[in-house]
Parts: C-alpha cells; structure tokens; sequence
C-alpha cells in the first residue's frame, strides 16, 4: 500500500511474559527468543532490567541475554526504567533501551514509583548515559491515549512530554495505549499532531487489543503513514499495574493483516505461527491470538471432506 | 464523524444461535430479545425459515415471532432462503427478508443446496413475492471478500450479483465475509466499487472477527460512508457450513468503538452490555466480547486500591 516496509518491534518476551502467571525458565526464554530471531524480525524486545522484587519474572535478565543467540540484523532492546537499569542493559549489550514516561500521573506513580517529572528526569538521565555508548535510546510514551486511573489524556499533554524526548535525542518515539483505551480518532489526533510538529522524527504504536480495537488501532497508524508498530506473539501480554489490560496486539494476526492489504514486512508468517505455537507449548496455555486457532485466510478447506458432514 | 447515524443491525438471535453447541429455547430467544429491543437497536434478525433438519436451531421460528413483544420503531427480520420461507416469514408478521447468494458456487452448494444460478432466481423468486406485501427484501452477499473452498473472491465476480439484488429492488444490501476473510484492503475494493455503480443503494457490511480483523474492516467500511452494520451480541456466531468461522463483530465493542469515535448510534452501550450478560446466562458460557471482560474505555479504576496491593 505506502511503498514503505512495516517495522514490527516484537515485545513478547517482555511486556508479553511479564504478567504470565506461570515463571517461564530462562533456557524457554531462549529457546522462544530464538525462535523469534528466526521470523525476519529486526527489533526484539528481550526483558527488561528493573528490579527482581518488582517484577520477579525478568530477573534473570543478564542470564537471558548472555544465554541467548544474535542474529545478524537484529536490534535487541531492554526496558529500562532508570540510570541504573541503563548500565545493566548496556553490560549486556543491549541495542536498544526502551525508556519511557507516562503521560498520567497517577501511572508513574504505581508503574514506576516516581512522580512525572522524576520519570522525565530518568528519561534524560539514560539519553544522556546512551549518548557515549554504541546503544540507542527508543521513547515511549505510556498511557498515551488514557489511564484507568485518569481517564482520557488529551494531545496537549502528551506533547511537553515527547518533547523532553526528543530533546532526549530519541529518534523512535512509540505512543503506547498501555491499557487499551485508545480507539481510531484518538490514535489520529496524536499522531497527526506529532507529525506535523516533528516530521523528522519517527513515531510508532505500541497497541493492546483489551477492548478488540487492537487492529483497527494499527489500521487508523498505517493510514497516516506510520511503520513501526510493537506487538506480541500470540497476543500475550498486559501491564502489571493496568487493571484488565490483557493483551498486546497479536504479531502473527497483524502480520496477516498487513500481508492480506499488500504491505511489505520481510517477515515469515508461518515462522511466526510456528513461534507462537512454541510459546503456547512453554506456557503451557492457550494464547489470544486469532489466526493460530482459524489459519490464514489464505488456506484453503476441502469441500468435499465438509459435504460429506452436512445433514441429511 | 460522519455526521451520519450509524444504524446496526442485531444478527445474535439467528446468527449467533444458530452456531451454539445448545438448544435454546423459545423462552430464553424471548426474553433476549426483549432485551435487545430496549437498547435502541432499530433492526433486530429475530430467527430464519429454514427446514428444520438442515438448521435444528431455528425450528422454532413461528413460535419466537408469535411470542415475542414487537417493540415500535424496530424492524424485525429474518433469514429467508427460498420462497417458502418467505410465505412463512409473511405470515409470522417477518418486516425484513434477509435473502442472500453467496458469490462462492461451492459455498452456495453447501450452504443452500443450489447452484449460484438457483440462488439468485430463489432471490428474484423473494424479491417478487415481497412487492405485494408490506414487507422488505434485504440483500445478503455472502463470502463477499473470500470462500474457504474456492479462496478471494474478486469485485468482478461480485458485481453480477449485487446487480440482480438491485434489480429484484433490494435497497439496503449487506456485503457479508462469512468466514472471516477479509481485510481493510478488499473491504475498500468492494465497497467503493459498489458505491460508484449504484450511488443510489445502500451497502452494509456484515462482518466476522475470526482472524482479529473485525473491527479494522468496520473502520475502513465507515471511513468509505458506509452506515449499515451486522453484528452479534457478545460476538456469538459462525456459520455452520464455514470451517473456524467463529464469531460475527460483537454488536457492544462495536458501538463501543463508534462512542468513542463521535459516531451517532442512538444505542444504549450500557444495555448493550446487559443483554450481552443475560444472553451468556441464558448459554451458559462466556462470549467472545471483550468490553464485556474489560468494561468501557470510561470506568475507570481506584488508583488506592491498587497502591495497597502492589509489591514491596
């Protein structure tokens, strides 16, 4: 459709693992990243570095990293939430820290205990700590689209805040509709409104599918030009400290989605499908994903095998 | 957004049904129905006329029709295939003939018994029937965006049909993906090529989410003007004849949706929900809809009694 290829950055084995209620093992990490590394994908989140006692399932995030296999081409990222985080990811040569700020207040607070302003401060802090090293900072902006807490954030919030990131020299900015709020207009506001005052920076969607707007959320981003789009596969996912808020898009459905509308992604759907149902397996749970329990629209059912069941 | 209402037809009653692995009764299609017809809905598919062998389900459908309270202001319709259907559906006071043919011939075979050629005289055969009667015909294109047998089905092999539902003067005629198939890109393709042959017809959308994408199609429908739409409360349906096709457009995230966009519905969200509730009872089991698990974009959530419960 736009010529330009779409960016999956995939997040699975961070936002999505971090609220299984199963501990996956570290060797499962592995062996889902691996499978992830093999799909096409360039941007793989891999944990991320906050504390143990905060969020116990990604404490073993120097074991996964140092374990794990690289694959050419691939940016590996960590959340990071503040300076020491940051020296921990880069120990690990991490590519890419993610590092955000939550537009709401009272979501800073609970998600990572700091006011705002001190989560702005951290962001600046790590920009600045990235800057002399081979690694890059990627911006996200949390509850871009509302809180559970607050309510809705309107544009007018969210750009002071993206601001102090690209002041932060972020050249990615993903707007996160962390507990699945958002729906097609509100995504067009903030997009357009960020475009327009900074063409030169590249911004992309961190969706949820809580409330089933996850695609047409990415549909309302790909409209106004957006490539770079987070996502989990299998559809895991959710945030800790957001009630209810189940479920990153799902990578293999949105794949089949921008394939069935002729994009271009250089990924292998099957790989992905495959990579899913692996994840399934080490969960030992079924996932939310679609397209792993219907198959693509493009495989095809023998009618005849169907006539041969229809009622008398 | 448009400015124009967006007027959605209920399918749950017969489409949703007629897909359960239990028998409802007539009491309980009753009393969901009663429901429904206090949300504000203004076209409710109440059940079909099919033989009662082939659809066990809706063998009932005089009895709902004589049962149920007619609310004003609500079209009430039904699924008619043939003309003893409609002869039925007449006498059981029927407002709307949903009449379809499925642009797949092998669909059309297992779905009807008919070849594409005896649909659409079984369609011209209705359609002639309803001119002396004070009842409608609302065509239904089925596996519009694509057949699970025979795979896409192109816009050229659509227009054939549409122009024998237009002649038969069916004014309001509803593009069905039966099986889940399409995406924003087909829903493009078809509708606009409709829209610019027959300016003066009415094209709905009615849509499935089994890959994810149900939404997303809505909104490139919207966005192309249209204002008609089938969904199914809770997200209940399928196709008996349509391997995996789980699930029509659940009728409350959608409206959820154009809420939260500014669209116009005149529907009651919150009664929406209530009878997507009651009709879960009535099944006893849990439907696919997701604001119904998660709840509006608009509750929101105690910030405190999330403080008290997070981790030391």
């Amino acid at each position: 459709m736009s010529g330009k290829q779409i960016i999956i950055s995939e997040v699975g084995a961070r936002d999505g693992l971090q609220t299984q209620p199963v501990q996956v093992s570290t060797a499962d990490k592995i062996r889902m990243l691996y499978a992830l590394s093999a799909t096409g994908l360039r941007r793989i989140e891999v944990t991320s570095f906050v504390h143990p006692k905060i969020v116990p399932q990604m404490a073993d995030a120097e074991d996964v990293l140092a374990g794990m296999h690289r694959a050419p081409g691939v940016r590996y990222a960590a959340f990071v939430p503040n300076i020491k985080g940051a020296e921990r990811a880069l120990a690990a040569r991490v590519e890419d820290f993610k590092s955000g700020v939550a537009v709401s207040e009272t979501f800073n607070s609970l998600n990572v205990r700091m006011s705002t302003g001190q989560a702005m401060q951290a962001f600046a802090d790590i920009s600045a700590f990235a800057k002399g090293t081979s690694s890059q900072v990627v911006g996200v902006l949390g509850t871009a689209f509302g809180c559970p807490y607050e309510g809705d954030m309107p544009v007018e919030r969210c750009l002071p805040l993206i601001e102090v990131m690209v002041e932060g020299c972020a050249k990615l900015i993903y707007f996160a509709d962390t507990t699945g709020m958002a729906n097609p207009g509100s995504i067009a506001r903030l997009v357009e409104a960020a475009q327009k005052r900074w063409p030169e920076i590249n911004f992309g969607l961190h969706l949820h599918n809580t409330r089933g707007l996850g695609l047409a959320n990415a549909l309302a981003g790909l409209e106004r030009g957006v490539t770079d789009f987070e996502s989990s596969i299998g559809g895991m996912g959710g945030c800790p400290y957001a009630p209810l808020a189940v479920g990153n898009i799902c990578t293999e459905d949105f794949v089949h989605m921008l394939h069935g509308m002729g994009y271009e992604t250089a990924l292998d759907l099957d790989a992905l499908i495959a990579a899913a149902r692996l994840t399934e397996t080490i969960l030992g749970a079924k996932l939310p994903g679609m397209v792993l329990r219907a198959g693509k629209a493009s495989e095809l059912h023998d009618a005849e095998k169907k006539r041969d069941k229809a009622p008398a």
